[in-house]
């Protein structure tokens, strides 16, 4: 499928059959979110992927009772994870294995350390989930083009979903994307005009 | 070119070989970014598109002397809007004109405008610059899949690229994506393992 195919059929699923996606698909799309990109590599995310029905069920009050929720086949919950400090660590000892040459590391490392060290609290959470959509992006392109249906949902408590899900701090769960087989229609999709967005 | 492909082989591009992308194939790509999808369709987003070289070279000292911003063709520089007022007003209209029933577009409007009156002026800056990077993505997916390059820069002045440009507030200047024809090569691809990121 074409990305424009993809861009122009994909839309925010409010129903789902209760069809299961083959774990084989799932695991294409998580490595299609897997590889998105992030500044500095950093990749400041965690994905939980939900699939029990009765858990599921105990997060769709904290969910303003959106059915998706419960219809969906697998349910991921994106986290921001601001805790930049671990990243950075992780991220050089990732270029390290790769063979990224020392120089390389040590600007890269130097330019992340100096960037997030200025930044307070807020920011570096506001960053962190700035970041994550563009893995939410892959998310609801990718289930699109293996032939499956999404829905990014930010109407959630994400204290509740924490709780229930037992989400460690400091990850703060920040985005939700239901998969599954769509069971309704899409609404025409209407943008601005061109002229209104580019300038 | 399958998405699977499109996100594989995409990649910060460092270098532009200076060729200019035809304008249809520009137009392809901003249609790609246009449709791209954000919380209750409030697309809170305005991107400048630059060409001119004269201007390039002076946005280069904003952008710490990044080559990409003068060898790339195109240079679009993602502007955070977060005058939710303005474009919770502008969704109503077009919904109205696009035949949307009174009773959905009464709800959606209700929704938007108790979500967006709860937030404080940096939450609302902060959550137009995180929908931002979905338009964002589909830009450097987009280019893959158009057959040119892209590079995702938030390493510039956001207070000098809006004083050259003469970008108005409320608009804030987040996110850049030159564009072009690479005329280096990608580094090998490394992610966190997928044990890191899902649980």
């Amino acid at each position: 499928m074409e990305f424009r195919e993809i861009v122009m059929s994909r839309y925010a699923t409010k129903k789902f059959d209760g069809r299961k996606i083959p774990e084989g698909k799932v695991s294409e799309l998580l490595e299609l979110v897997r590889f998105a990109p992030s500044a500095i590599n950093l990749q400041p995310w965690k994905i939980k992927v939900v699939t029990d029905q009765k858990v599921k069920e105990q997060l769709k009050p904290a969910t303003w009772g959106q059915e998706q929720i419960t219809s969906c086949s697998h349910l991921l919950v994106f986290c921001a994870n601001p805790d930049f400090d671990s990243l950075i660590k992780k991220v050089g000892q990732l270029m390290k294995t790769s063979g990224v040459p020392e120089e390389a590391r040590t600007m890269v490392i130097g330019i992340a350390t100096d960037m997030t060290g200025k930044m307070s609290g807020e920011q570096k959470l506001c960053w962190a989930q700035s970041q994550l959509f563009l893995a939410l992006g892959n998310a609801v392109n990718g289930a699109r083009s293996l032939g499956f249906d999404s829905c990014p949902m930010g109407g959630f408590d994400p204290k509740e979903y924490a709780r229930i899900l037992e989400i460690p701090p400091p990850l703060v769960p920040t985005m939700l994307c239901p998969l599954g087989y769509a069971a309704d229609k899409p609404m025409p999709k209407v943008r601005f005009p061109k002229e209104e967005i580019f300038f």
